[in-house]
């Protein structure tokens, strides 16, 4: 294993507590709950929102972590759901009158641990309610869920429910805003390479030299296939096809079309991917309207990408295209 | 060889018109000489701003094309000088009254082809300069240099004299204020794998298991030494002394940090660098005012990183907290 770390025990404390380091003004870190959250929150204006995953697929939660974002994120462990009290004190500190909203990826052990936390809240008189996230088409169930399992396309319900709680919305429209995003976007990957958690120190899978694995999971869970290395543009019109006829997607509709790098591979490639599915998009009449073309959700350093589509209308236009921060900078 | 891509000899050509279709409002693409450009530029209001390098270093240079950035880029194949051609007429498209800064990175290939370039556009009367950047204190000279490389610390000439562009400052001001910026900044790298050209398809060179590169150049040139795999902590040290004490920096200077992802190393892993940098800063009394954590000049799939510091004045830290348009969108 070559990968810049430390003690391996460490790997996401000191993570985290880089990115801490890194934004002094604009993130505050709670060592005991893995806990990064945005200074003077909660506040009684607006809905807390937050997430908890495993780690290793940042930026992923905790660098979606700011304004119009994320108000807090608790991760677990590389590929661990965040135990039981993580959960339960993240809700507790982000406690707010309007309510606490908790995204969770359609994972059994994620929202395991949420659930039983937001009982535990409940049971305290805290107002929290759930929006689950399950766009990844590639399988029905999986090694890690019943039903489908949520990737990336988590990274629209955040930005509209971040966006939309900035300006005030109940946490009844959170839900009911968050549940229509998740039904309105679609997501499939494919994975070149494995990756290895720090602590493991292996691969978690393995691929042969011309080998991928189409429909892989985040954590490299078995996908629809596995298939022989093929050209990109091949690649792509399968993952785009998947997702089209899956909602399905029609002529005229307007999307947010995502190209997402699953940690290994490089931005150079992502963009030769995105040649081909916005000429797809054209061809099938719709309308990219907003694009994403960089690694939102990872797996450590996987080589792969994933392809995202959500369906777009005025009010989520408006949304994702409200200010937000976080804590990447690219200029 | 397992890489996103189609015919090899089309890599470039395709991730650039990927870029542009990713950004119909705010890039230009001239597929004859691999020509990113800002729309409605040049303007006779402003110095326009250029760079081309070889490709697989994104988003150097083609993704850091916008306002308050460069005007244009226009890459050679990977790893690979634009051509005569291509510099020249990027000089011609981009002429503006106020003359054009070309910046580049001292690699030999580079600095013929700008050169020759800027005597033919100023046979025909075009004021053009040239601001040469060299921050890579890894090695005197190298296999692709007569003195020192250019590195990650090219990101923060383009930033610095983009913003004073944008601002009206005259061509002698902003040679003055890249050459400055680059006697400031220092740039120390390790690779802990090596990189596929799709053209090649091999490695470009090769590590063993438990080995680093420790001040590796961008195309995978040798730095100082072999070593063996040792922690993070230990790396950023390593790196942290050399920049440092190459300057040298001293107690009480404010300075921006940059931990630069080479390609295959996940942001993760840069954090958990980010994180010992920060220290060290701390320890040598540098108070770190801006920090960078992402990928700015990369090497395709090459896991490794490298550690910039640039000593700020009240100038610099005004010009690169300046708004900029980048084409890699992070929410």
């Amino acid at each position: 294993m070559k990968k810049f770390v430390n003690d391996p025990v460490n790997f996401v404390p000191e993570m985290l507590e880089g990115l801490a380091l890194a934004n002094p003004d604009t993130l505050k870190y709670e060592p005991k709950y893995n806990l990064i959250y945005r200074p003077n929150m909660p506040s009684n204006d607006k809905v807390s929102i937050i997430q908890g995953s495993g780690s290793g697929h940042e930026p992923a939660h905790v660098m979606a972590v700011g304004r119009g974002m994320l108000d807090a994120a608790c991760p677990g462990n590389v590929f661990s759901a965040p135990p039981v009290e993580y959960c339960y004190e993240t809700i507790k500190m982000m406690n707010s009158e309007k309510g606490v909203l908790y995204l969770v990826n359609n994972y059994q052990g994620d929202r395991m641990g949420w659930d039983m936390a937001k009982e535990m809240a409940e049971a305290e008189g805290i107002n929290v309610k759930v929006v689950v996230i399950d766009d990844d088409v590639a399988v029905q169930d999986s090694t890690h869920t019943v039903g489908r399992r949520g990737v990336a396309g988590n990274f629209f319900v955040i930005k509209a429910c971040g966006a939309a709680a900035e300006k005030g919305a109940s946490i009844d429209d959170l839900v009911a805003l968050g549940e229509r995003v998740n039904k309105q976007v679609r997501t499939m990957g494919v994975a070149l390479t494995s990756c290895t958690p720090p602590a493991k120190g292996e691969p978690i899978f393995s691929l042969g030299e011309d080998e991928i694995e189409v429909g892989v999971g985040i954590h490299g869970e078995p996908g629809r296939r596995r298939d022989k290395m093929k050209t990109a543009d091949k690649i792509v019109s399968e993952m785009f096809d998947a997702v089209y006829t899956d909602l399905p997607f029609q002529s005229g509709d307007r999307v947010a079309l995502m190209i997402n790098g699953l940690g290994g591979t490089p931005v150079s490639e992502l963009y030769l991917l995105y040649r081909k599915a916005a000429l797809l998009c054209q061809e099938k009449g719709l309308t990219v309207v907003r694009n994403y073309v960089n690694e939102y959700c990872t797996s450590l350093e996987m080589a792969g990408a994933s392809l995202t589509l959500l369906k777009l209308d005025d009010e989520l236009e408006e949304l994702l295209a409200a200010p937000a921060e976080v804590p990447i900078r690219v200029f």
